[in-house]
């Protein structure tokens, strides 16, 4: 933009050309925003202290964050009885009263991640320093089954997991589901194509079918977890402005901005797939035309490289054609070629809309492009170059995601870990 | 996105199929992110409790906070000493010994900024309260001019800006300056068209013309600080999820996020100008053909409407033609209704593309589209329903700005008012 309006300037009601007036109205800053959170964020100090620096004691706690003694007793006591800290033997090497040392516990707790796909549910738990705990895959029937088969399915995964974690005496910190949809604020998937799901209160029956459990339930967008696990694990772990750009059945993202999910104000955030690239494009499932999905996702793509197949229906498990496009590409067919490098571009178009708008570090293809990845590339780089009005394309870049699948599971266990650095307290732990 | 890739889970490096291995190698989480910001938080911490509670006492303090009283002491002492806190008399009010009670100062304090735009510079000083106290303008010569005679200008203003506090006894917390075009995080212009700037030092060439100055001097995208002004004034402020976006010479977005200035990974975000709409849209100045700037760009919007105007060159202050576009537009010119619908659409699919990416809960439109609001919105608003994927237009709205001219120099004055609202406290004050 440039110069503001001045043919308003005679007309706007909010002139300030004199002074005296009282012109910022709000005052707003860094967290906390609340002091109600003050504990909160003085639990999550006192874990991220004994983190940084275990074994120490209370003392050193309260000497090295500025909070009284008493609080740091009455924090470290909570931390104790949630079994997230624990008391080793005394030290003496110091004047004065020896001192008990604390160190790290958490060892009772597992958090848990479902992925749900239109073909699979994806579990995974892990501890509190991120060891995986289990990691287990079961048939799964979304499209054409109903929103109540599909929570039974769910649950009877979660609780199959919770009963062998119970069985190692751990309890269950949390538990987030990802789904290929949208997804609200309180958990509803308002739609989910793939799955034929809308308007499926899938975090309220979740909670139901699991009888109210103590932990949080939380239903989250599975870009914006697999986001989350590639913030968390992987080769760009700690990248503070990060997309993960996946196809599916359909093609979904999520995006960390400075250290932070991007959910906007109803959650819906990183609905990549029906940005319109072309209107004069082929027209999409959704009813628009030129959509990204219609251009690059995996379905308009085996039906371009595969025109010769016979197809009867939509296809929900696309394994065995991508494998086909993968072998035809290996063999240099020249369709295959073109068809992907034609993704290729429109890929990068895409990560060019996200590198002038949000700016990330690294734009990670994921889900299925993670196999199609050395032919969609090349091109895709090209175009995000030429497209981005910074230069050197604003220092974004474009990968294979190095997440195997699951990376939504794995990202929904990543979120529980993050509520407890956070200083959210899991429920007491089993005795 | 929907189920992951199948056909690549036999060859991936990263699976994880069996248990006990080390998933999350990284913990994040919420801030403080280092001890080292303890007492930045605490400081934070406490402005916020008295600007909430005033007046209060540092043992009200530090029992709502549980700092303990020494280190509120030595917060408070610093906050005195700096004169943003300050001691009243006495309460007997109370049991026990009379507490010395404390309130809000600030009193010696001012933020400042400028907005720089192709014809004037603007400058704005706050209080820390919000209280405008001065508000200037200046014609400006950006394009033709060269780098070193704008740094002039500017120093010069900010001088005087600087001049006016120092005789009302005020010292500068902070000065941001607000320019049309790519700033790096070192506050170097890396290209600004409408000004023909490439590569200035801006930021270091100010802080060198004025003389290395105890304040910040902090260089910003101009969109980036409107959308501070936003979220600090007027109808919208404290929205958590908010876009400016505005039109200038070109075309550009702010965006906060979860209540955060949306910078991306180079502080490039918020590029919406070149955004390609329409592959086989009109030639762009910048080279690329149908970008949002040439569909609803000001000058091509003037061009389309008044074809029948003669023009001589590049014009960079559009306020006499935007006025006849207006007049036209209020006489039902039919011309220049279906310009400006025209226009609306394109405005309503770049929201769109920021409904879907960022989910926010309004669209401001903001400089010279404030004007032309009343014939934008109807058409734009009836596009980013259509193209958003989410039900209800993902419960994003488009609206007209309420700033006034100079809305970045009102959110470069914000953002150093923020600074000090997170615990990052000014050099002393004049005494």
């Amino acid at each position: 933009m440039g110069s503001p309006p001045r043919a308003g300037r005679d007309r706007s009601g909010h002139q300030y050309a004199g002074s005296g007036k009282t012109l910022i109205t709000m005052q707003t800053g860094a967290e906390p925003a609340d002091l109600a959170d003050v504990r909160i964020t003085n639990l999550a100090v006192v874990l991220r202290h004994v983190r940084a620096h275990a074994p120490c004691s209370r003392a050193d706690i309260a000497a090295a964050t500025g909070l009284n003694k008493a609080t740091v007793s009455s924090l470290v006591a909570d931390l104790i009885d949630r079994r997230l800290l624990r008391e080793t033997g005394l030290t003496e090497n110091r004047i004065g009263r020896p001192a008990t040392m604390l160190v790290l516990d958490g060892e009772p707790y597992a958090a848990i991640g479902i992925e749900v796909s239109a073909d699979q549910l994806s579990v995974v738990a892990v501890d509190l320093g991120g060891t995986e705990l289990l990691n287990w895959r079961r048939a799964f029937t979304g499209q054409g089954g109903t929103g109540t088969r599909a929570v039974s399915s769910i649950a009877a995964l979660a609780n199959r997991a919770i009963g062998r974690l119970a069985a190692q005496g751990r309890g269950v910190l949390g538990l987030t589901v990802g789904v290929p949809g949208l997804i609200d604020d309180a958990g509803t998937v308002r739609g989910a194509p793939s799955l034929g799901w809308r308007d499926l209160a899938l975090g309220a029956e979740l909670r139901r079918a699991l009888r109210d459990p103590a932990f949080e339930v939380v239903v989250e967008n599975d870009a914006n977890l697999a986001v989350l696990a590639e913030h968390r694990h992987g080769p760009y772990a700690g990248t503070a402005n990060l997309v993960h750009l996946a196809a599916g059945a359909g093609i979904g993202a999520g995006v960390v901005a400075d250290g932070r999910l991007l959910r906007g104000g109803r959650g819906f955030a990183g609905e990549i797939g029906h940005l319109c690239l072309d209107p004069g494009g082929p027209r999409c499932p959704c009813g628009r035309q030129g959509c990204l999905e219609a251009l690059a996702g995996i379905p308009a793509l085996v039906r371009r490289v595969l025109a010769d197949s016979t197809q009867d229906g939509p296809v929900t498990d696309f394994a065995p054609e991508l494998e086909r496009v993968r072998t035809r590409a290996r063999q240099g067919d020249r369709r295959a070629l073109e068809v992907l490098a034609e993704a290729g571009r429109h890929l990068g178009h895409a990560a060019a809309i996200l590198g002038n708008l949000v700016n990330p570090e690294v734009v990670l293809l994921g889900g299925y492009f993670v196999v199609l990845a050395p032919w969609l590339l090349p091109a895709a780089e090209a175009e995000l170059t030429a497209r981005t009005v910074a230069p050197d394309a604003g220092g974004t870049r474009l990968a294979a995601s190095a997440l195997g699948p699951g990376a939504a599971a794995v990202g929904g266990a990543a979120r529980a870990l993050a509520m407890v650095d956070a200083g959210r307290l899991p429920p007491a732990p089993p005795t």
